[in-house]
């Protein structure tokens, strides 16, 4: 193991099939990278139906008392492969400059360029750990969740996290993600007495509340945005009434919002005046957090982060909070949490590829940004 | 004929089926009643599919040079009889004091009244008509208004209408219609550009400019009613953008109002004020008139029918705009007209029956009425 190149580990990892939830053969693979190097390997099955069971593995080597704690996160499952690749999904190959493979850069490319990184530090620079999910492309309620628990009874609280999501976006080292916008979805609904539109006062037409329900919410001026987030947003994305008969006064009105929110909100904030506005118009609304924000505003940690990808690429990334959610939304909870990885263009697409000189670099970058962060 | 009571006559016409469009037998019974009684009749089949063809009949017994001219209006059509009667509803019967039969009330019933009614009015008095559709409960498209067109050709426009709906309520007698509100449908629409929430600027969401189209036209206060007329009210009475995803911004929202208006407004004028509120929101409306609004001002002509009620029944009848919409809406564009007819309680129902003295009772006050009316 301690003699592969970072693209031989990406290989053996690619060559173990893991659409979510992973199980299995992806995390004996990885535990028999990490339990060389000196790692203790914590593999656990958590959770139950319909989002679970879910594997995870959580692996640390622990520094001379009292020393800094620095964690890799990631996962190892991927989304399915879909159709049309021009060589076989699971089987990693090699072609010209590139490594095709699912998950090669979302996201075992960079889980293989954390375990080339953490073999050339020394144990003494201080305590590292590994934060691996099979579950992070689909409900995520008993990955890094579980994880998260589980170290917290290990009393392996990390100081900072890096997680491994592919990040660039040109060329590697482009961007960072300092942050990430959460999101809340509210299902909005008025009650009301159906009747015939000749004899309005015999009938409770809900729509006229739904609709100023649905103006107020649509003035609503969240925020201004940050300095590192653009302003919050609230998208009406749906209306539903399902009344074919033009003489007829409703009983029922429908509408669904989507809100996707910086950290001048929570997930309860928003659905606490959500569920006020819709009560004042005599209405309800079902809320469901997707995903609290987080920002790990620029400071020292960006900071090595940035110095490190500039030393070996040449670029400073672009600190950046936009797209979708990850699991760093649970791990900022325990500590600063930056997300830096490999070029995004190809995840999620059939024949997903990594450029292999990419997988070095960013090994590089990994062991100096661990490095540093063990050191401050 | 001349020597058949109300009810029988009303049998005659029960007798003959004539869901609508009514055709040929019932309006052949018709004939054989007005005929004798000196009127010339005027059978013909309007309009082709898909809301034709339709019989109607004109019957006119013309009297001296210059006199003024009555017409009595009405359908022998009726609406489908459906289920669970006690006794066949195409075979009169009476049971009690009560007649049965589908169109009892409405409106054979009135018809009956009214061929008794000018049996014992002389020539000499004025000119009388019938204006007969087979088409009142349907489309309506080639029935009286066919009529009114062969009216013109005819030179035969009355001065004074009745129209004999079922107008009276618990008694007969207690309510006749002076007027009926106007009815407009709008099917509304905004179209957007579909797109991701977590890229609102990517996107263009069509759901805040309908809701700001739908808040301003329920704000719109059309009138406040008039002494005759409840104040013209607008319904919201659907909503509809069916997009099932939760983080999809929709590219279309649609929504339906319903309108029903005094005379205040017409079709026309309401039509251009939805349609000039929708473009100002960036959408679009499709009008539908259903009807336009009549009213025959209490005064010379609600007087006679007034008086003539309360001579045979004691009851005033109280001068009543609510309801739906009957062909009054277009012989109104002739002269005032009124309707007044027998107990609608059963009309459109199983068991539909009419009082039997109430058909006599009816026919002495159609008399009344017509000699008033020519008289004047």
């Amino acid at each position: 193991m301690s003699d592969k190149t970072p693209a031989e580990l990406a290989e053996a990892l690619i060559a173990c099939p893991s659409v979510t939830p992973a199980t299995g053969a992806v995390f004996a693979c990885l535990e028999d990278m990490l339990a060389p190097l000196g790692f203790d390997v914590d593999r656990r099955i958590s959770g139950g139906a319909p989002d679970g069971p879910v594997e995870n593995l959580f692996a640390i080597r622990r520094g001379p008392e009292g020393s800094r704690h620095f964690a890799f996160a990631g996962h190892v499952d991927v989304v399915p492969p879909g159709e049309g690749w021009s060589s076989a999904p699971f089987v990693p190959e090699r072609r010209g400059e590139l490594l095709y493979g699912r998950g090669a850069v979302d996201m075992k490319g960079a889980i293989a360029a954390m375990v080339a990184a953490v073999r050339d530090i020394p144990r003494e620079a201080g305590t590292i750990s590994f934060v691996i999910t099979g579950d992070e492309e689909g409900p995520a309620r008993f990955g890094t969740l579980a994880l998260m628990d589980r170290m917290r009874a290990l009393d392996a609280i990390p100081d900072l996290c890096l997680v491994g999501e592919p990040t660039s976006v040109n060329r590697l080292g482009d961007m960072m993600k300092i942050g990430r916008r959460g999101s809340v979805n509210a299902w909005l609904e008025v009650a009301g007495v159906q009747g015939h539109v000749a004899y309005p006062h015999l009938a409770d037409n809900p729509v006229p509340r739904l609709v100023a329900m649905l103006a107020e919410l649509d003035a609503w001026q969240l925020d201004a945005g940050t300095d590192w987030f653009q302003p919050s947003n609230l998208e009406i994305t749906d209306l539903d009434v399902g009344n074919p008969t033009t003489n007829l006064i409703p009983a029922l009105a429908k509408a669904r919002i989507s809100i996707r929110f910086n950290n001048l909100h929570s997930g309860a904030s928003l659905s606490a005046r959500i569920a006020e506005t819709a009560a004042r118009h005599g209405g309800a609304a079902r809320c469901v957090i997707s995903g609290e924000s987080f920002i790990t505003e620029p400071g020292a940690f960006s900071a090595i982060v940035s110095d490190a990808v500039k030393a070996e690429t040449g670029l400073e990334p672009e600190a950046s909070t936009t797209g979708g959610t990850s699991d760093a939304r649970f791990l900022k909870d325990f500590c600063p949490v930056i997300e830096f990885g490999l070029n995004n263009a190809t995840m999620h697409k059939r024949d997903e590829a990594v450029v292999l000189a990419d997988l070095d670099t960013l090994a590089r970058i990994y062991r100096r940004v661990a490095e540093a962060g063990l050191s401050r």
